[in-house]
């Protein structure tokens, strides 16, 4: 077979030679350090269970958009991948689609992942391609099919300290604490707070999740029983071990209402005659009140602004969200943020995490804020941009002027069990590759860079999300 | 004399030597290649009329407005570079203009394309200066005067295999066609569609091109004739070898009105009387149309948005267009393409090429619209970005999210014939190196690189421009 | 101790040795050239007065609003840094502050100018720590108190050619005379004008100063008079050596306003009583009307756009402006500025050196308006992109459009004396570095390469700045 995706130590080093060799030299200090993950889309019923994982295409291509949709760019239908549920397709039929277009994932942050995965997790030392495909497809289901392979062995295998899933604050969260009571894995499995439909007028089901809202925590139908009943749900994540809420938003944009204002709006937005204005701002609001709230109760609170979901509406009418189609628009902090860090930004013990998928922000906005505000955290680079050159320029982005220690650690937020190792590995050898740079161009001592790549992966995050 | 401008194999290598090993071996896959050339702006006349080139600085100064713009910068009036009718300058006189100003060049894209057209062309090995001003002058005007150095001749010498031009819709296209039936050169010269002075209502000559354009079709003089008149020019160029449409815009709004408002601002525009809104929206439609027509008769659409014409009014009104201040604004893709996206954008066989000027729209906007939908190519670094350093940092912005295989090829782009060769030789180099830099930090494989190379100046252009 | 801030030749040098090699080259041609300073911050009181700087924490930390930024989103108290007037600190106990973060300094800009200062000027060659921050202090404090260190003394051993300082347009200049009477320093310390208070009607001492400014000059109440009164006091800057004016302004806003329009606005400001989009087109009328003084007057117009500052309100209620929460925004040039460049952006003599904290405009706007406009000049990276990624990338950014002469020169823009050697030293070798890589790249010959490192340091800034 030609060529090969053998893993070496070299992967992700810098190309010049002496460079490399502290970049090699940093990497050690960090290759087996547990893996922190405190942002994610795992479900953790894969751990409940603990069942064999299925088949190849199934665990690697058809649940990873990722995948799916670079697929369907290079023009492989839905259906050839399984994903329409009138026409079912053979898995391993699937598999030789990747297989056959592989050559399409080259220098894709998917590709990365998925041929250190394969390299990795199932020995597959050729680069897959149609003539092999049908062998390490088999090499992967003999591989699955092993006991040591299960859901929980691979939790302790990768070295999880920390895994924090996502879920809706109406979860009663009976998976997570049957996980801790079973002690079934070595390190933590801890919810986060995610509430944003509960937050957006603009979403279809608002008033319902408001109604059930109410309903389960027994608050009056008022904007405070509102507030009220959304501080029940977050003691409830609290005392089940969550650290931090989630929230998904459009722009970060925040304003704070009078009572009377926000009591009126959230009146209008449950009878669903909002204008558009009114709904933004009152999701500014809630996301002011997502603050205010951190503030009490110590939640360290996550933005991921920037992605208009669902862009191809023919596609989101058949197959559903989170099929390929959400692209980034441009975004801004500076304003936008304003009022809730003239409110917060220096309150004691408030943590916020600014994610980005608009670079431009990077150095121009989210370095700023986070050299500045104690609260404002940097988050790592999220989405299209958690890959090696993208990360390589977030690091020279934002290093020179908010340093190594005011970012959120490395967030791998995958949906993809499997991906995790793989992408913490792809950090600590890219934040090794970058500070040994500096160590090259005298920037930074080694000894200090040492500290730095150990900080990274562990007090770094441990900080940020109060772990 | 001082410097060498000797062209060697290493220009445009990686600096480090094991990477820059492996681009020299990628380069050679590729540098003997076939030139393929679907966007431009050479005149087809000059191939037609097969004359020799007029002196050095009609040929390499006065018609190229990236050089004049920076002498002019310098401090040039435009007379002195022989660009103001009424004072004609010397031609020896306007390249020692340049010679002054070489060191002006240095670091500049033009400033790379001249040196390697002095090299390969002009056997000129020295760096230009005051001082050999007039024997490089000398050394040029004697090649001009040689027979194989006529464009004809040169054509076949740079291998092109397929050039296509830029033309009017209400071009007969009659000089393609005598090139074409005398088969003077080798490669096909093939027409382009480009109706901007037909879609933009804001333009001086909108309403005169609709009436030249009914006129010439024997349309009605409806909003739908008009479309039936658009359709028969489109089959015209089809008729005559065209592959693409091609629309200058200063932003990508798309939008898409029901026949009666499309009816009454069509008449609105006619008689001149619509407001900027209503011109936006009109321009809009018409960028809609053309997607729904390359639907129907399959003509690739390549878009070039973001760029503000005739910045300095005086200069304008002095000099016309195409005098060096075009600059550009910051655009946006995700929203405006969203209508034309949601119509076309999974239309079996539609294929839509982006362009930019704006980088920052690559890794945040263009990338991921070109990773879901199959219809979406990106476009080569164009105008001020299409220089080493800007296509580095585009491969490095597009390449973690869409691989090597959603974009257009290298696109020239160019009114310099005799800068084709250099252009593609730097696109060829560039790409080597990128190439390498993934190998030498084990992301690709070498026999995966190899054949990515030979495909970006291949199967790439072929697919996106259906050649 | 462990780890070195020791100086070495290959501090900012590329990674790569045969790269390094010709940067080292290149760095050798200037690292002694003599400073040019032609904007900055620095009280000319410091000079004139010449007294031994103050202790180390005084001198490094407390003034310099980069550093106590940082040590704040740190979680240090401005109280800790000794900024809170009610609640002294002891210096030393804020040199320790800074010692036990030290960590938190490397890889940001701030903390390789303190590595630079401590190294070069007090010899100090280990890394700062908790562990010797005493004996540092100590060294400091004993550096201080020589003769030798006093402000002038450092001006001449810094080969300080021209010293810019930035000026109230009512300040008399006696310090500036003073200085230039007792020829106490070797080279020139001149005045800039800068009128922002005078031009905003936003800011609330606007009414104020247009009052002083009349009174001051004896010019009559009408726009006409506030004019004269302006060109009075550049005629007197002019007089005292200066060659600037400057502008900080949140967006480069600019529009020609009749006289009518004009003088119904200025009426308007001075009474308080324009709303936001009136406070914006007056503005705009003033930076058009400097432009149209610099024309007359000759003095170089520098614009420094985009930043929001005072973030957070709380902190300037309480510690006033420049506290570290000047946050950058989005800034539009090419419209922007279109009305002030269509009426003399190519005037004889004209000279605009536009600033950015907005990296996105160098490739897309500011060097293609340098590319055209012989009047605009690129300024050298700004605040926070003012740091060794941030150069290059602005080099990478800017160069292939306008080549290398199209700039400002390095611009220090300090209130830290003591940096500007710092400064100017990582400008130098920066710009060494990325000459070397073109050079390495086969795209900019050696003695090309050579003179351009020259000029960057003496013709480049002595052209832009008319010195």
């Amino acid at each position: 077979m030609s060529g090969t995706t053998e893993l070496t130590a070299a992967a992700l080093m810098p190309a010049d030679e002496a460079t490399r060799e502290i970049a090699e030299d940093l990497y050690r200090e960090v290759v087996d350090a547990p893996i922190i993950s405190p942002h994610g889309h795992v479900d953790p019923v894969l751990l409940l269970e603990d069942a064999a994982f299925p088949d190849p295409s199934s665990l690697l291509i058809r649940h990873d958009h990722y995948v799916t949709r670079l697929l369907f760019a290079s023009g492989v239908s839905f259906a050839d991948l399984g994903l329409d549920a009138a026409r079912p397709a053979e898995p391993r039929a699937v598999w030789r689609r990747l297989a056959e277009n592989w050559h399409r994932f080259a220098g894709t942050a998917s590709g990365y992942w998925l041929q250190h995965e394969l390299a990795s997790l199932f020995d597959v030392r050729s680069e897959l391609s149609e003539a092999n495909a049908d062998e390490v497809h088999d090499r992967i289901e003999r591989v699955l099919a092993e006991p040591g392979f299960r859901p929980r062995a691979l939790f302790d295998r990768f070295r999880i300290e920390v895994l924090a899933t996502t879920d809706d604050p109406l979860d009663d969260l009976a998976t997570h604490r049957e996980l801790t009571a079973t002690g079934s894995v070595a390190g933590r499995v801890i919810p986060t707070f995610r509430p944003d439909a509960y937050l957006d007028p603009a979403g279809a089901v608002f008033a319902d999740r408001v109604d059930a809202l109410l309903d389960a925590t027994g608050r009056p139908g008022s904007f405070d029983g509102y507030l009220r009943a959304l501080e029940d749900r977050r003691a409830h994540f609290l005392s089940h071990g969550a650290v931090s809420t989630d929230h998904g938003v459009l722009e970060p944009f925040t304003a704070d209402l009078s009572a009377d204002d926000a009591e009126r709006l959230f009146r209008g937005a449950r009878e669903g005659r909002l204008d558009s204005d009114e709904q933004r701002l009152f999701r500014g609001h809630m996301l002011f009140q997502m603050a205010r709230m951190s503030v009490d109760d110590g939640l360290v609170m996550t933005i991921h602004p920037g992605v208009s979901r669902n862009h191809h509406e023919p596609t989101f009418a058949a197959f559903g969200p989170d099929t390929g189609h959400d692209i980034p628009v441009r975004t801004e902090y500076t304003q936008n943020l304003r009022p809730l860090l003239n409110a917060f930004g220096t309150a004691p013990g408030f943590h916020v995490v600014l994610f980005a998928v608009d670079e431009t922000v990077y150095s121009r906005e989210v370095a700023p804020l986070a050299g500045f505000y104690p609260s404002v955290f940097i988050g790592a680079p999220w989405w299209f941009l958690d890959a090696p050159d993208a990360v390589l320029r977030f690091r020279s982005a934002v290093t020179e002027t908010a340093g190594f220690y005011r970012g959120s650690g490395f967030i791998d937020d995958t949906r993809a069990f499997l991906s995790i190792p793989a992408r913490h590995d792809m950090a600590r050898r890219l934040d090794s590759s970058f500070l040994a740079r500096l160590v090259r161009e005298g920037r930074v001592s080694l000894p200090t860079a040492r500290r730095i790549a150990r900080d990274l992966v562990d007090a770094v995050p441990r900080k940020a999300f109060k772990l």
